[in-house]
């Protein structure tokens, strides 16, 4: 049973989650709702801690295993502390990654299989899976183009990955979409910001009533 | 399929296993012997990382679920850069914890459950299990006495769990040894230094030929 309130974004870098969650939030905030903003790998203190040894360092600082394992420890950590009681005292939750990017990342493009992805996944999320999830699709050379502009220091393990990592991850993203239609719209994100956020307000307009 | 030079010594805090490992991994030396001496949480760059994590701060810092998680992710990095490559070019490897410890810490103190510890085991582990288990027993004031006076600054976060975790602690060592007879040998460890050894070395000389 998904959890209504609770709305991932999703997508490769530099396909702009970041700005369309804050656009998102601001829109929800504007019509009388209580929103909490979050990302993942992070979103409560042990989890970003996590994050630090995800995000940062060599490319194959961890196997696949490791790093799926690692993500999954984050994202417990963030379920139990920010996003179940931010929804059990009803707020939005809107998340900049989820599950999905496990399972794009370390499912697909790095070759764990989803088997594996899944069954971490009944583990740790269990029922309490996004009500909806918004895909930001956009062509690898230019996410990286923009995610390389934006300078955000130490934080660039995984742009690092080379372009057939990221298009392994593009396609499969649109795979889960497919996957799950009643859960995952994919956005064309190489719109403008305003029209990416208008798409996405489309999607949860109708989700307020 | 378990790796038959592969030893770990299990047990509550205080118990002696790092000074036994040490005199097991010279009695092998003596004997000629190649010896990789290891411990986790840690055990190699990663998995020290993550051992951070695990042995500092609050007592409730973590919830069971993250715990289990982070000390597989550690278990993953361990196996693959140091104990697998260091089996696989035929050295003895004697490591101070391994998965018994999550099994009786996680699995039955924290109350999550064997299963899960199990499944993840399973994921982790597959075929590498240890061909023999020591598993050190002591009673829980003893051991905490002894853990106290040894002064290890702030890596004490286990020892500052309750007297009834730590006793819960001991009964699940004496079921996993009771469950998997096979591969564990219970260890009076409130015997002397030089007993325990003998102890010891009386179940690893018989596997030397």
């Amino acid at each position: 049973m998904p959890r209504a309130r609770f709305i991932t974004l999703e997508g490769g870098e530099g396909a702009g989650k970041s700005t369309q969650v804050r656009r998102l939030a601001a829109r929800l905030e504007a019509a009388g709702q209580r929103v909490t903003i979050t990302r993942e790998p992070g979103g409560a203190p042990g989890a970003e801690a996590i994050r630090h040894l995800l995000v940062t360092g060599d490319v194959a600082r961890w196997t696949p295993k490791a790093e799926m394992l690692l993500h999954f420890a984050a994202r417990e950590d963030h379920l139990s502390r920010t996003i179940r009681p931010a929804l059990e005292r009803g707020d939005w939750v809107i998340c900049d990654r989820f599950v999905d990017s496990t399972m794009a990342y370390q499912g697909f493009a790095q070759g764990l299989g989803p088997e594996l992805v899944n069954e971490l996944k009944e583990i740790v999320i269990g029922d309490d899976m996004p009500g909806l999830t918004l895909i930001l699709d956009l062509p690898v050379e230019t996410g990286l183009a923009r995610a390389g502009s934006r300078g955000q220091g130490a934080e660039d393990r995984y742009e690092r990955m080379d372009l057939r990592f990221h298009e392994t991850l593009r396609q499969a993203f649109e795979t889960i979409a497919k996957n799950e239609p009643e859960r995952c719209v994919m956005v064309d994100a190489s719109q403008t910001e305003d029209e990416v956020a208008e798409a996405i307000w489309a999607e949860v307009k109708p989700r307020l009533s």
